[in-house]
């Protein structure tokens, strides 16, 4: 029973390969009647590009985003949404002489095992370039989101041991690291141009957080919201770690420290703090979310490394090529997509159970 | 679309509520011809029942466990397995003076605005009596894995700044907060007691350990193995954080440090160090699954504290009767019972899938 | 993947064999706010005893149904409802002797190779008296309908070669045979009876209608609002055929005669006559739902027959005990709650996608 | 909850307007491993092609098939099989007139009330076009069931009042009609030739027979084999009857001369007959699938036909252009794609729950 598609009602389902055709995604279940456009898919897929800096990959792929069904006259019709980029710069050559070898922190070895065939052509589909389909069913949730004013900001907290002191969303676009605080950036980048020279990369950590949302996304007991937002973002690739508000450090927060006090404002009921990071028995309060994810260094790095090949014979091999240094910059989009079509799927499950009869 | 079944051959549905008639679960896509006694079953029951201390809630139900189908002659049978227990303890009238207050911390008001109707009696379905069934489906995984001598082990790493710094198996029953590491255990049941005491709580982080793992467990790109064990890991209430492997630590890692190196022992492709925690490419690579686990503090405190009610308007209380003060030690065998009924759902979809015919 | 679930948004689990303890049911995603009472479901069970006559099997269970779950007040919650009947009329020494035999048109036989071990006391979960599962769920679907005023009736239109020739839906629960035409009943009536004393049985054709239907219930291309009831209807033990208006007739029948002729009729968009039964392109049209079910005759039959057991020798048998002659009166429940399980499920649905936002 | 989506393991997922830039589908979960080359996909796209007779349209597609992921080297990966087929033959401007008319017999009323917008270009989705997709995916799954020897005859037994009276496979594609009895199948395409020339159309009854198949297929109680079956076809549009065996004759059937009596020939368990079609209790019985499916008569027909338009206002219509006069022909490799689907679903949900840790 194989994984390719995504939530409940709001249903993606990504194919593709790193150096096949094409890589695509089908949206079903889009409600009918929202205004989308290729140029709001195109926009989306161009941030998730590389900035042909040090710090990503330097793969020039145009990334053309064609969308072949769903869409009648600019409008979604509720039929499923059909979208692609064909492949351009495939390289196949690059990866002949990684054939047979088990790269170290790659899905080499896990493939071969678990279907006993493998496309070792840039990983195949555990490359991440499958995440461009993510991007492209990201692009559509968020068209849905922005009917209900939901906004969501991805951004670069720490790397190495680098942190974001402030957060000032106008900045996250405008500096490579995407990082809300203008001073840390400049440091974050130094950090990893300067592993990248020594053939090296770097971990970090992201934080996603949206504003405006809803009371009431979420589906006990098992389809808790923070349940489906954390299956999302760990199915995306080198993601090691989700919390959620005060996370890991609850452990040493005391309940009467931890607990959010409701308060009035407004005629709206709120939480004085947001210790919670937005949800409450698993249902978002209307509160922020504010979730952390954990990055590790890529695995692709052009010092030398011990391995084994197919044979299980000792190899020793060198990355080279386009490779990411850090992933933080890149991995944003794709975490907000997983993100907003989580939200989107939970918006129309929320409403699927409603007594309007 | 409520979301109270789990799994997707392996599919546990719950239901009940804390002071209802009673709680129970039904397991349907259990291969025939596996062993189990409801002996087997009420132990794993009996593990998350309260042990009557200063930690833990002083609630005393017997819990006895009933198998009512799939299950003939000791033997399942294919058919669906629906289990129960039966309330005994109901005490309903402890709540009815919290029935319009919105509890800080809890699901009160989520669910008062989802719903639109509440069972205020002890939390109704967003109490923590409700992964009793989790534990009765868990008990039935585990039978499941036992046959591959698959093997979880759950233990309690922090608590309050207290770490656990050794791991030795054979302590994890033997103290109050399941602590595999003696001595740490002994400070940190002292840290717990001192604040029930004051009328608060403690936070915790816990670790799940799984032997023997095969390999290629985890189906790409969205159900990878550890996407879906956070899933899982998150439904349980209480839950703030989980990670894989070094998880947030490597932020600061650089990819050569992180990378874990391939090598062949014994005719058996092994990696020297384990910091992906087990998987690679959301595949299980046969290493040892290592899960970190955020758990909060318990939002039930006996602290005087500030809230609304559902007219909106302010009150003060204080939650008396019975609760726990810190959940590290109950919530493992939830926890492990979802990590096993992960695991054995992905045994399961990973032989779906096999060219066999 | 076992198949025990019914339903995407209301989701319907069965659980229980025909001589194990108890049968129930849970009811996932039911929306909250709809008043239903233990006498609700009672009385929809209570249709499909026997009727202790010689055309239903003599079994006498009183089929007292729990609710466990879910309703709070005489109202949903939202939360999963549990319901069950425990078994009381178990006399499980009657099935010893047919242990290891293969009855004729029974699924013994099957169930043994796929299963490898089955529970043989009165067929185990392939007895008809799963469909007490069923039946509970259809009551609470049919509180949902309701509310939309949406009406189904079932009735007998054909045994043997005694077909009706009216519909006074009044006298339908006047006959024992469940048949709108009090003429053509009294017929039936002694056909079958004729049969039973010859140790025989009979086959027959039902018919569902379903008045006040909404437009627009249904999921093209695969999830047709026929496509999915013919499903629920084929689940039903016994049955062998399904159809829809005109249904096999249409095979001998001209475009222009066929096609409904749409026309304004008190502003309404209402088609003039109704050979498609209901739908088109698989979407409800708002006509009535007119659905035929071949059901077979019941396989139990007192005549001596050849078969062969376990060990593939031959045997000969005659099966004693309490049988049904013909099984259309007590399939009408059950497939009034199929249609009315997957109407809800569809109503849901329907909602589920709406651009609402 | 849109519904593009069939099966459970074996996935495919359908999208495409019939005037859009394009049909496709993608495959889910095919084992790894199987040869497939794009001429198998072609070869049986081809067979869906109008034949340019009397009988079918005289749209004339290429249909040229493309395959974008999932098959490396012609053979699968178990990666999502992606495919499609670009749309040449479009003739947009053929359909303006219909814009805001509701054919009989159509789906353009039932989409405008369920989606409010339209692709009102051929019928958009709604369209026969649509089957395309799915002869797509059944070329995958025949493929699948080659390696089991499990093979699918579709063939048209009755077309007005003539019927096959005799079954030679290898006639099948030799004639318009797909008729296995030569002599009746010319009668049928005289009838038809008739019908076409007074602006008419033909139902027509097709049989679907499975040859060597496994026993244990079907999951109950609510995923029998029938039930999946009847549902696949059902989906198919113009479907409007599904029985199996004996059916709807079942009804004037006597259980003694319905049953199914069991013998052993050549070591294995065999039924005499096979009025049951190829299932018990909803399993398949290893005897053969025997399947009928009643086809309305086309609805577009070029007589004269009163109708109603989206401001309901009365207007006459003649439906002018490329349409099938009976439908029979083109709809038997559709049909033998969903029964193929269908069948490798439940191959591998039958080996999904085996116990074979």
């Amino acid at each position: 029973m194989a994984g390719n598609s995504f939530g409940k009602i709001f249903v993606v389902t990504s194919w593709g390969e790193s150096h096949g055709k094409a890589l695509g995604v089908v949206v079903d279940g889009c409600p009918a009647g929202i205004k989308i456009t290729t140029e709001d898919i195109q926009r989306e897929v161009d941030r998730r590009r590389p900035s042909g800096s040090k710090i990503t990959t330097a793969r020039q792929e145009t990334d053309q985003v064609e969308i072949l069904s769903g869409i009648f006259e600019d409008t979604t019709t509720g039929m499923p949404i059909s979208m692609l980029v064909y492949n351009q710069d495939q390289h196949s050559k690059d990866y002949s002489s990684l054939k047979n070898v088990y790269r170290p922190g790659h899905a080499d070895f896990t493939y071969d095992m678990k279907y006993g065939i493998r496309d070792y052509r840039g990983g195949g589909r555990s490359s991440g370039r499958e995440t461009v389909s993510r991007v492209m069913a990201g692009a559509v949730a968020k068209k849905v989101l922005d009917q209900s004013k939901i906004k969501i900001f991805g951004h670069t907290i720490q790397v190495g041991n680098i942190q974001a002191e402030k957060f000032d969303h106008k900045e996250i676009e405008k500096n490579l690291m995407r990082c809300a605080d203008k001073v840390a950036a400049e440091k974050m980048i130094k950090y990893v141009e300067k592993l990248r020279d020594e053939g090296d990369s770097s971990g970090a950590i992201l934080e996603i957080i949206v504003k405006n949302m809803p009371v009431g996304l979420g589906e006990p007991c098992f389809d808790k919201l923070p349940a489906d937002l954390a299956k999302a973002i760990f199915s995306i690739p080198t993601i090691k770690g989700v919390s959620f508000g005060t996370g890991f450090q609850g452990a040493g927060m005391k309940g009467s420290e931890n607990n959010d006090v409701f308060q009035t404002i407004k005629g709206k009921v709120k939480t004085k703090t947001n210790h919670a990071g937005g949800t409450l028995g698993g249902i978002s309060s209307g509160e922020d979310l504010v979730i952390q994810i954990a990055v590790k260094p890529p695995s692709s790095i052009a010092k030398k490394q011990q391995t084994v090949d197919s044979k299980k014979k000792k190899v020793e091999i060198e990355i080279r090529g386009r490779h990411d240094a850090c992933l933080a910059p890149r991995v944003i989009p794709v975490a907000e997509s997983m993100v907003a079509m989580t939200l989107v799927d939970h918006l129309l499950r929320s409403q699927a159970i409603k007594n309007t009869f």
